[in-house]
């Protein structure tokens, strides 16, 4: 019996998940998550706006959503200070990855990216046939520096940079990035990944869209609390941002995630409270740590990565041993970044319940080790 | 100034949108859509008990989905009788075909649809680079046994077949589609759209999820009235369905999606007072156009397509003149075709308006022809 051929990329490819989610852990291990807090998703939820504004518009999901995202794009537009044809609505920003690697990686062509950093994005090329080539960490940031000397070295087709950075938390300011942009060459496209922007402690980079390489991508899946409805844009020049259009799923934007990123693009004031809600949550985890003998890593995120003092297996150990009290983290697992565990900020209800797990957790990963 | 530059077969495609959404139509013409009837959406909308799960769910979207549409995929395994391995989730049926076309067809590779059949898996097709060879319709039927030939003719890596028919509404019985099926040669994929099998005369084709090479295709944009929510599945043999999880964007799917689809499932009730109501819909839609000396064509979906009685243009002109009066109907534009309109089933204030448009409609176009 024969069976139809994969193309030859495909053929390559692994069946993968490349997040396992907490629910799939509860299905495998029984345990119920009693704090959730390992997916950076914001634990202080949506505007209440948001809520209504779904369940005003539940009796309308029998409509297609607008293919254009219209409302949306030209909302985003007057909030940045953009054109609406400087801006695309995707599936998440893992949606616009998968699109954007699409129109600029044949198989062979050469990615830049750090060691360790988001790994969906390295899924997308790998799904393409592109040729991922790592810079390590410098310390806990990314280098931008020596991401731009990569992408010049060998002819990088793409090169991404997540400011600011996940897993680490950590932030570079405006003047390092724009020197970074400058030093990457045109014909490189600079994926530079801010969905974590609205915690950072400055203001990012202005807007440019001129620059004929660049392309930021922010969500509505962090500090707006809404990683449930998958709603991602894409900032850049009108070249770039057109060229979605030559192979998006027009209709991937479901019309719940159009109708709620429009309610949480109106009410700035929620955003700016969960934000201060977020920095709250953050100086907490940074003290339960510190009352546990660690150390939390500054934070320009919505979640902080904290240093558990030895090496990559005692940090597993501490996840491991959370995790059987039904508390739910992450961690990195590149080497010089796996000795941290990545804690989301969350309600006090969900860091009580991590306050509480902590001692035994570092008992038992100190028992194991 | 260099620019990044896009990889061969996106340097060849242009921006596009598969379907110009009423909404758009009503931004450029300023004219309100009184009667949306022509997108195939129920306007019977969804089952209550989905509203009210929307609803409930509204306040949990501060999570991610779960990137293994486990419920969902258990609840349509149940549903269905197969495995949970043969049943996957996607951004709709276009999203799933984006997927399928991308993990069978590289540059070049030929894939054989009816001329005039569902535009956007030409869209994907063209999109990564696939050759397509089209086979007229044998009347208002796409001709299976022509396909079968056509693809062994030309050794195509891919065959597309939607039963029930869309855009003309016709349907193969069982019998036709498994003969069809038997003459494809298993090394070419087998697309079976059945976005209207709910609103099929008859149980289609049983569930084989042995064939190697047979996709099948589903929705709950149709007769489950969920089209905004963007949730399509496929059906086939675990390797094609495990490929999948190859390429896809594993949190593509959103939580609202899962919800209501979980619900809509559960209420089949719901489901079978639809499909009552839309037999409804299209036997008052054939009473529309036959007091207006037109002929309605026999439909296994949620459409009528009716015959204009003329050719492609004065299609054309009704329809356009059926626009100026706010009712938003589309239609084929393959030769052969082009002389029908295609009306969606929707509840009797839509079809009133459609009733008192469509004199003004006929007499504006026969005084333009």
């Amino acid at each position: 019996m024969s069976h139809p051929p994969f193309t030859a990329v495909v053929e390559t490819l692994p069946e993968t998940v490349p997040f396992v989610g907490p629910e799939a852990i509860e299905r495998r291990t029984g345990i119920r998550t009693r704090a959730r807090i390992g997916a950076n998703e914001s634990g202080f939820g949506p505007s209440p706006r948001v809520i209504a504004a779904l369940r005003e518009a539940a009796p309308e999901v029998w409509t297609y959503p607008d293919p254009e995202n219209y409302e949306l794009r030209r909302a985003l537009a007057a909030h940045l200070g953009i054109g609406s044809e400087e801006v695309t609505i995707s599936e998440g920003i893992d949606g616009l990855m998968g699109l954007l690697v699409r129109l600029f990686i044949a198989p062979g062509d050469i990615v830049v990216t750090s060691l360790g950093a988001y790994p969906t994005f390295n899924y997308h090329v790998v799904g393409f046939g592109g040729d991922l080539r790592f810079v390590p960490y410098a310390g806990v940031h990314e280098d931008p520096e020596a991401l731009a000397a990569k992408a010049r070295e060998v002819d990088a087709r793409m090169v991404y940079l997540a400011n600011p950075d996940n897993p680490m938390g950590s932030f570079w300011p405006a003047a390092d990035i724009a020197r970074f942009i400058d030093a990457v060459p045109e014909s490189c496209l600079i994926v530079l990944d801010e969905a974590y922007m609205e915690t950072a402690p400055e203001v990012p980079l202005p807007l440019d869209t001129n620059r004929p390489n660049l392309l930021r991508l922010r969500t509505f899946s962090k500090a707006y609390g809404m990683a449930g409805l998958r709603c991602g844009y894409a900032i850049g020049h009108r070249r770039l941002i057109g060229a979605f259009n030559r192979i998006r799923n027009h209709f991937g934007v479901n019309k719940q995630a159009q109708v709620a990123a429009l309610a949480a693009l109106a009410d700035q004031d929620y955003l700016r409270w969960a934000v201060d809600a977020i920095a709250g949550a953050r100086t907490r985890i940074a003290s339960i740590a510190a009352d546990n003998g660690l150390r939390a890593l500054p934070s320009a995120t919505n979640f902080v990565a904290v240093d558990c003092g030895r090496d990559g297996p005692f940090a597993v150990a501490v996840l491991e041993a959370l995790a059987e009290q039904g508390v739910f983290v992450r961690k990195p697992s590149a080497p010089g970044l796996d000795q941290h565990i990545r804690i989301s900020a969350g309600p006090d209800q969900a860091l009580d319940i991590l306050a509480e797990a902590m001692p035994l957790a570092i008992e038992r990963a100190q028992r194991a080790g």
